[in-house]
């Protein structure tokens, strides 16, 4: 490719050029706005310590399952793109070799726009150039600049969610907060679903260890459930505005208590069925929004992926490898129970994520619509990405206006790439109402403060920052 | 907002200047067209007894669910939009407080559409000026000239067709039908929901009623299917051209007059399952698919919504509130048992509705294309509203043309927005039309052609107007 | 219609300016290249034997079903249809005056196209005109360069696959092999669905004959396993690169061998349910893909179709009438138990399909994107349309770029609609790449490359030509 194209200023506008001159415009307005990160999972600890970031392979490629798919997809084997099986460069001259294969990805897009805005490259990555891409961007990360608490100040990063293990102590949260010299905010988030999951590989021992260490010296069910409230509440107390919910349905139910122990303890026995895994999730998603009306803390849930597709993958490659894939969700019937209960419970915030679009303008939509708790979660995974972004506003706006939006969520492990995820979605909102404002549905002053909310004011109040 | 947009005579056509231009075009030629209405929820009695509309908030916002749901989602609880707890400026004060809720929303769009067109508003609502526009409106409402049918006749209303109880004595329409002054056709439709769903609430009271009304002394299932038959045959009469359906599901099915009457028996004794009343709406949709045949009533289902999702709304403000939240459908499997013995009967013309947009290009567009009965009815409910018309259009036309559409259907209660909807449709009409004219997809001479049928021949061939 | 639009040379191209220069420039590059089908229903001998073609409506109407339908939907008899019951003139007068139906269709498009680019007609064909046009395209059929070995090559087709029958001899395509007049390459397909789907009519003696044919003598399960194998290695013989599926479900099963037996037998006894008729398909979704493995045959599956979804049409009129009608699939846990096995295996290419567009972005880009066997099918049968296939790389090349895509696929019985059809898709390709380089989301120059990748390569790459 003869022409850098990820810095041009009207990349992802639309190409009508008087809605691009909209766009334009609206875009100005939330460009230079700081970053609000209310759900990923970049690693506390290497903020807190500031460790320096490894070789370009480690840093851009191997932990990045969007990237390693697509190569592997092309039939390179995992194992080649394994740390331990070949070198760095190696690694990242198979990455190179690949490029062509992101064209038009979304993770193409968050790519190019790295190499050039934060690491520099002027040329487009191609097999010839790998060595001097890999050295262009090692001695970057070498320099004292380039260390993740200069960057998250370079990119104008406000407020960074990270996602956390129950029993996790927190301590580099803790240690980020009361650092006088570290002026962004980093929130640790409740994720229990290794606790919750009971087909998960150690959930017994997770269990155990949970009762063991939060269960008010109970056993059993009610230490359970205690130990889940009294780590909740460590999470608060340590800033955390939100649990998150990797569950495999949106479905919900309300168990009777006794119904609920035996099932735990059948689950504990080992002698549980897949209907059990289901019905325990189930319950448990209800009891987390009880929790949530309870402590407050935002709900959020990402259902609807069906985890580590490929057995031999998993087996020889562990989880987030590249082959989870979506299936179809039942919002409507399956998070009723839930909002039977919880749906109009005061400063109740559910943010409802999808992977499936079907659900955007038939449930979604509808149930944010009504429901003052609920939240119509961003565009998510496969799903964040330019042309899906617009399908999802165009899906949901008719009904539900803007004001039922989470905000941007990056979701990502990869830190580096985070302006350019912010930066993608603010382009594309801008595109979106820029389109409304051409077609005389909005007036321009009204779209630029919508663009204003959905951008910085959604993520803070939906979120309670 | 400073400018005022809703009247803007380009408002919800493309951008592009080219198209743009090819839509004025269109829309030119069909933008005085008469509104026919062959589907929506207006009282006859209303128009009939001409009665004076009440104060702006009775009118416009608490008996509009489109309205209240979104004000209740921002927060707003239900008692605060009730007339008895709140007065009508107090209520109209909320409403304008939440007016930029409804920003990229249809129901917006109607609104500032109707404030401007029928009453005069120059200015966008806002919370200052809430009582200035409600005295303008109420002003409004009491001119002599602002009466239902002098806006029938400013409207341009042609036909109109109501919802109406199978016991309903039709009186109104009579009346109406009658009156040399009046000069609209008001059209009642058969609406037997109450008296086929054993779930709903007064379905055994509403049965006895209809047995001992119109049964022809029988009892039991036989005087049932009489009295329905005996009921439909009223309507025919009274100018009725279409039954309406609102259904669970598009489930059909024949069952065996026995296995009818046995299970109409044990809903009648109050032991039917949840899978009875599935079973015997599917079975009571198909014998309402033969008596059209028999008696020519055109046949619309309107199924997929989750009625009442949230039980203490229901339980505190009854149905229509506004949690009505849709789930996915399946016509085609659901609907065959209906289309195997009456999808090529003569004359039988039956109007399909979704709330699931999935199914347009997998399942009704297909069905259209090819079953002389079926008719693709226009996006209904949460899906009429601008992109989700032209989603319709682009799913389904390049399978069933234009041929197979219903015409625009506004399914309103709302009198006042009937211009605003039918407008709107037109634009959409005229905008799709128009991309395919200057993508060389079609000539504009034909173009011309087709956006006249779809908005005048269409609902007078498939309403038999 | 006034103008002549089918051979515009901007026809389906973005109505933006600046795009559709982009576009034209992309498509000069794709416009003459020749035609690579690796999919479709033409009938070798046909091309062998030089075969006139028949009367226009003997061409052009009766056998599509596409076109049939819609003139069906319309009000006119299956009857009126039948070359038996109706002569070809008055078929093609029916067709005549039936052609507004097609506006805005995909069969529009491709009709108008033969009638322009192949039958030189220049006037849209009307009642009026039905029976000069019958006449002009009847002379065009009587010349001697309008035979197909002609046309083949007119049309610039370099490979076209056939779909045949598994105990087809495959003379004609033998002939044509070693026929050194001819120089296009014809090669067969396998396609078995008749000796799978044990509720096919003529299953129980198709297997029969398989078994007698070609399963080395013995009888049972066991022969007939090995019979398919067999019969598949004598299409690899004869030049077959892939083997064709057209199951109900994408659903995939890895029996035991006494259960698959068991299940052979008690379907040979007639004995079977519909729940066999799955399993049992399930099952041998799963061998043929062994035997693919094995055999290295391109496998295709094309799922989700409700075959002769009208009974009394089916009776009367055969299968292929027109009302085969999709419904949703599952492929995320229906193609998993092949996946876990197969998915990685070396050289296996496994191109999907679907009529259920919800699966494009939600599970077939994801899988198509982790698995290096899997190939995301072009948009097929009601989705083989502008619209539709624009909606296709929307959904998935923000999740598996460009290179997992199978190539265009024309799918058809239509011989002379072959160009017409790989014209657009061509013509959508431009104008999709086009919107991505206005957006400055891939450079023109990459676009370019893309566009020769997708529409030559590909096929030949995924297809093993």
């Amino acid at each position: 490719m003869s022409t850098s194209i990820a810095t041009h200023p009207d990349r992802l506008l639309p190409a009508d050029p008087g809605t691009r001159e909209i766009a334009r415009n609206l875009l100005a307005r939330v460009q230079d706005l700081p970053i609000i990160s209310p759900h990923g999972h970049v690693d506390a600890t290497v903020i807190e310590q500031n460790t320096p970031f490894p070789d370009p392979a480690a840093l851009l490629v191997t932990p990045d399952h969007y990237v390693t798919r697509l190569i592997h997809a092309s039939g390179v084997s995992m194992e080649q793109l394994q740390p331990q099986n070949a070198g760095a460069r190696e690694i990242w001259r198979t990455f190179c070799r690949s490029w062509p294969l992101f064209e038009g990805t979304a993770s193409g897009y968050w790519l190019r726009t790295q190499f050039q805005s934060v690491f520099g490259l002027h040329e487009e990555l191609s097999a010839e150039t790998a060595d001097a891409s890999f050295d262009a961007i090692s001695a970057r990360l070498a320099e004292p600049g380039f260390r993740p608490r200069e960057l998250f100040k370079d990119f104008n990063i406000e407020v960074l969610a990270t996602t956390d293990d129950p029993l996790d102590d927190l301590s580099s949260h803790k240690e980020l907060a009361h650092d006088p010299s570290f002026h962004g905010r980093v929130l640790p988030t409740f994720r229990p679903d290794a606790y919750i999951n009971i087909a998960h590989p150690s959930w017994g021992t997770n269990v155990e260890r949970l009762i063991a260490a939060a269960g008010d010296g109970a056993t059993g069910y009610g230490g359970y459930i205690a130990a889940l409230e009294n780590r909740r509440r460590y999470f608060v107390e340590h800033g955390a505005v939100s649990a998150d919910h990797g569950v495999r349905t949106p479905a919900t139910l309300k168990l009777d208590p006794a119904d609920a122990e035996a099932l735990f303890e059948r689950a504990r026995s080992g002698k549980a069925s897949f209907e059990d895994r289901e019905v325990f999730e189930a319950h448990m998603t209800y009891q987390m929004a009880r929790m949530s009306v309870e402590d407050g803390l935002v709900m959020t849930i990402h259902p609807g992926s069906f985890r580590n597709h490929h057995t031999p993958t998993f087996e020889a490659f562990g989880a987030d490898t590249g082959h989870d894939i979506p299936f179809a969700v039942n919002y409507t019937e399956g998070i009723r129970p839930l909002l039977q209960d919880f749906g109009t419970a005061k400063d109740f915030h559910l943010v409802l994520f999808t992977l499936d679009e079907t659900v955007f303008s038939r449930e979604l939509a509808p149930l944010a619509g009504f429901y003052p708790s609920v939240y119509l979660g961003a565009p998510w995974w496969f799903l964040d990405a330019p042309d899906a972004m617009l399908r999802f506003r165009s899906a949901v706006t008719e009904t539900a206006g803007f004001s039922r939006s989470s905000g941007f969520i990056d979701d990502t492990r990869a830190f580096c790439s985070i302006p350019a995820r912010h930066g993608a979605s603010r382009r594309v909102e801008a595109s979106f109402l820029a389109r409304l404002v051409a077609e005389h549905r909005i007036s321009e002053d009204r779209a630029h403060e919508v663009i204003v909310d959905v951008v910085d004011s959604a993520p803070r109040r939906v979120f309670k920052l």
